[in-house]
């Protein structure tokens, strides 16, 4: 007997960015098998990626990526996970899912398999509410409501940009924290879904990541890591804060929480330490720079948000090191390659 | 065998406004017995008040208040819980409890009864991190951390001044809501206790609240309701505005999240709709009112922010109703009084 369709199968991709063969899909079959999948090869081109048998997917290779997007391929990341964005980029859905090949299937306190992308499209499907706080949580979940208190103008909420899932097992923790807490698990399973408050920061993970494409997508760049470039390890991060700020903007929202993926190995300590150093430094300046900064009110597609970003990140970031001042023309190189692959789709939806 | 001192034993005082005999204590009797009481008896000051034995209390009726205050008793409301503020006022403790008389003893999802005091006790503790938000939730408990991308500079956090916890069964909601779900039961336990960001508002319940009263005490107001003004059951959504407005603007954090207690009974929705109704209007001037107000460089206590409220109060609000005229004058009022009962702790912690 066939499956039954999952929701929003045709508007969803699943980016994968790995190394390696893709033996961790198996354990995703039941619920990523309807899925297209883009996987994003890093590293040696000719290598061969295995994928399990029955998924449907299009890869690409470092080769594929400098013969689509010609000199702007100097914008995507080598030898870094940063280099899924280009998966966004070449997408033609609404929606993007996007895991790392180490995160697999968790299980709830009661033991059911977690169907991490189904609640992904069920926190980006339903509003958010950046406003005011809910002290019960998201406010649209079965069982909940808005408290005693929240005013009624604001119980419709605003579209839902970012879904940002969590991780059991192996938690998400700098190089400093995992070298002092080697052993630490994170075991505890919070039943929640919450926005983000309009003004506050957060760091976003790639690991287990939802968003909707159009409304966010063009944000959605993961810098300049790894191969050539001083830091590692903040690509999610920087996506994280310029989203933000942008959603902030927009009037969109950004939900995290719900759903977990089981993480299940720790990276090098030491190996982490040596990409992530300079960015335990500069994000002591970069963070006070995104709560900053002031989009001018003309900005009001993403696009236009993502230039006046850049502006900004040039005229105030460039002074802590000369790594700024590439990062924000690769940020401009990005929103010309998106534009390009996507001309019929600039985030206001018209052509 | 006698029972191990509770944390805090002689620096916190428990703070419950009642109608009605306190039967409720004795399910809570193991956590609160070593405790000092603060009853409030609201309504008729001859009714005589049964307290279970062995309880250490004070209680003051209405006479108590008006011969303690004087004409300054008019700040305190009647016939409203609101008059639990009065118990604040006249502890001597660094820390206050308050809970009201329908709540008890809730059980966590493995069965265990949840010592609701001790989690507030843990939560005023421990460090706030308003500036950033942590995926993981609360970064200082057993078991998580803050995670990759928070900034190290934040780590130390800020002190807590507020924890406010929730509520299984019956939840919290405004009488529109309890008309329209009269049937739904909040059944989902979350594990979390995470800080509120600075600068969002959120809708704080007096039912289950503890509070550090050196830090954030004279603005626990809790406003004019009941007998003799046109609203009711917004005690606590006003003095929650206020004291978020005012730990913002300090430094201090406020915490939600456990502990749960078990509310057990819904208040009547038609009797709440009336004392609401005004309120539910009043509500879309007023949230946008404390998210803009700005207190001045130089309000540098507690009282000094709560006076430049007061004044913003008068001067913003009562073109809405001249309710808010009168409010203004009583949260003068109610610091003066705070002041003369509290003469050698002022927040600063100098006489």
């Amino acid at each position: 007997m066939a499956s039954p369709t999952p929701l929003l199968k045709d508007e969803l991709d699943i980016v994968i960015p790995t190394i390696r063969n893709l033996d961790f899909l198996e354990m995703w079959r039941p619920f990523f098998e309807q899925y297209h999948l883009i996987i994003v090869q890093d590293g040696d081109p000719s290598k061969t990626i295995k994928v399990p048998e029955g998924f449907d997917y299009e890869l690409y290779n470092r080769n594929d990526i400098n013969r689509i997007l010609g000199p702007k391929a100097n914008c995507i990341s080598f030898k870094d996970s940063a280099c899924r964005c280009f998966g966004y980029m070449v997408s033609k859905k609404k929606y993007i899912f996007t895991i790392d090949d180490d995160c697999f299937v968790a299980t709830d306190p009661s033991g059911k398999k977690i169907n991490a992308l189904e609640q992904h499209i069920k926190n980006l499907l339903c509003p958010s509410t950046p406003f005011f706080f809910n002290t019960l949580y998201e406010p649209y979940r079965e069982g909940a409501d808005f408290v005693r208190g929240y005013p009624f103008s604001l119980r419709e909420g605003v579209p839902t940009a970012v879904s940002h899932g969590l991780w059991l097992n192996i938690p998400d923790y700098d190089a400093p924290t995992q070298l002092v807490k080697p052993l630490e698990r994170n075991t505890r399973y919070v039943d929640a879904i919450l926005t983000i408050p309009k003004g506050t920061l957060f760091p976003m993970c790639g690991m287990n990541l939802a968003f909707d494409r159009e409304l966010i997508g063009p944000a959605m760049y993961f810098g300049l890591m790894g191969d050539g470039q001083p830091i590692g390890r903040y690509d999610d991060m920087w996506a994280g804060w310029c989203v933000k700020v942008i959603c902030d903007h927009l009037g969109l929202g950004v939900k995290t929480g719900l759903p977990y993926i089981y993480h299940s190995k720790a990276s090098n300590p030491f190996v982490n330490l040596r990409k992530e150093y300079k960015g335990i430094f500069w994000q002591e300046d970069i963070i006070p720079f995104f709560q900053n900064v002031v989009l001018p009110k003309e900005a009001t597609t993403v696009q236009k948000c993502y230039i006046e970003l850049a502006k900004e990140v040039k005229d105030k970031l460039s002074k802590i090191d000369p790594y700024f001042d590439k990062l924000a023309d690769a940020m401009v190189t990005w929103i010309e390659s998106w534009d390009e692959l996507n001309p019929a789709v600039a985030s206001n939806g018209k052509a």
